[in-house]
């Protein structure tokens, strides 16, 4: 039974270090533009993931499963209000690295739905550090009814974006200036990039993936966490009429 | 931008209510057979997902989304060696409800998989503690490679069982009496279930919900999860002949 195949071994090191390997260097503080940044240090990004009390868990770990597995330099860091654990809508604990005070600079954003969003929306100082963090990142994610949250601070104004089914009229009032899109698996708009409910965060995720770092990463990184990519964000199986 | 419809916060509510009130009751310490303790208190379980360094993150979120959404009175709680924070493959932490040494009965059992089952194959303190718990468990779980450390343990011995593609001959090096499955999504042995890679993972939970809590249960669950659950075992999109 404590046999090891040495050359398996090796095997999976190599694997290992060809998928694995994040680039850990952090960014550096004094930029001034985190777009400039992004620009200058060549293929290095940060994304941040937001979290905050009662996120739905999937909406997060979807995206940071494929974000963290791109060998490119790209760097996942969590960030919340205040660092230190975070409890899920699913009991889990998670613990944000950072502070919304000593976050480093993020070229991209993410921001989770779940039961938290509805003290969220209320939260001035998510809505103000979003607003902040977003007016500097190459783009701004949403997963579930994360896109409420952003639609509450402004920041899908005049933009085409969608939501979770079952929080949807939710995403609609907060956002009276948004173009709402009820059938789309994931809404890319640019710099604001909105997906549907939580497994299709994992969807919008690879697709941001092919266009920052090309198709066949995204599509190596879906073959190796064995999911079955929908290729089409307006392929939504989980619209129904008059909903 | 400030306008909440009440209406509309009320039926999240609702929907938070039927949807996401997990049992918090904790299942007394002092239980000298965990399966007596399932059977005795009806419908209440409690499900142990096991985290331990370079996890990989998916392995662990596929289930907790789903077996955190069961609203029939079960608990989910992350154990580790030592209770605490416990650092992903992708980076991001995770706080263990528990260590080895306190941690309450369990019903459940699922083990992740991840570039860390190369360390945990090779570490006692994991192999001896899955052996007392598997012996009082309902039912054995893991994704990916985590079934090359229950394989490790002898706890796949006389069984039928599957792995990650990509770390399939280390769980056959480890598991010389098991009866290795290459092609399947999840294999299905009774109180040991074992999936494929990653986001097979999400597909097995749903299956064991579907044993445990009806059909009507892992559909809802899924559903609200906007996951296409693949409910045949075995079929497999990801298996490629000859690998």
């Amino acid at each position: 039974m404590n046999r090891i195949c040495f050359l398996n071994v090796v095997a999976l090191l190599l694997i290992a270090a060809s998928f694995r390997a994040p680039a850990r260097a952090d960014s550096p503080a004094d930029k001034a533009s985190h777009k400039e940044h992004a620009a200058k240090a060549k293929g290095t990004r940060t994304i941040g993931i937001v979290l905050y009390p009662m996120f739905e868990t999937l909406d997060v770990f979807g995206p940071v499963e494929v974000f963290g597995n791109v060998t490119q330099g790209l760097k996942v860091v969590t960030v919340a209000e205040k660092a230190g654990p975070v409890t899920s809508a699913q009991g889990p604990k998670v613990e944000a690295d950072y502070g919304f005070d000593d976050c480093p600079p993020l070229d991209l954003l993410l921001v989770p739905g779940g039961m938290g969003t509805l003290a969220e929306v209320k939260n001035p100082a998510m809505l103000n550090w979003l607003r902040q963090r977003a007016e500097k990142a190459e783009i701004v994610m949403s997963v579930c009814s994360g896109s409420a949250i952003l639609a509450e601070a402004g920041l899908l104004d005049g933009r085409k974006a969608t939501s979770n089914k079952r929080y949807f009229q939710v995403a609609v009032d907060h956002g009276p200036k948004v173009n709402w899109i009820r059938k789309a698996r994931w809404v890319d708009d640019g710099d604001r990039v909105t997906s549907s409910g939580v497994s299709a965060g994992i969807d919008m995720s690879l697709a941001v993936i092919a266009r920052l770092y090309g198709e066949a990463t995204a599509d190596k990184i879906a073959d190796l966490t064995e999911y079955q990519w929908h290729r089409d964000a307006d392929n939504d199986p989980f619209y129904r009429e008059g909903e």
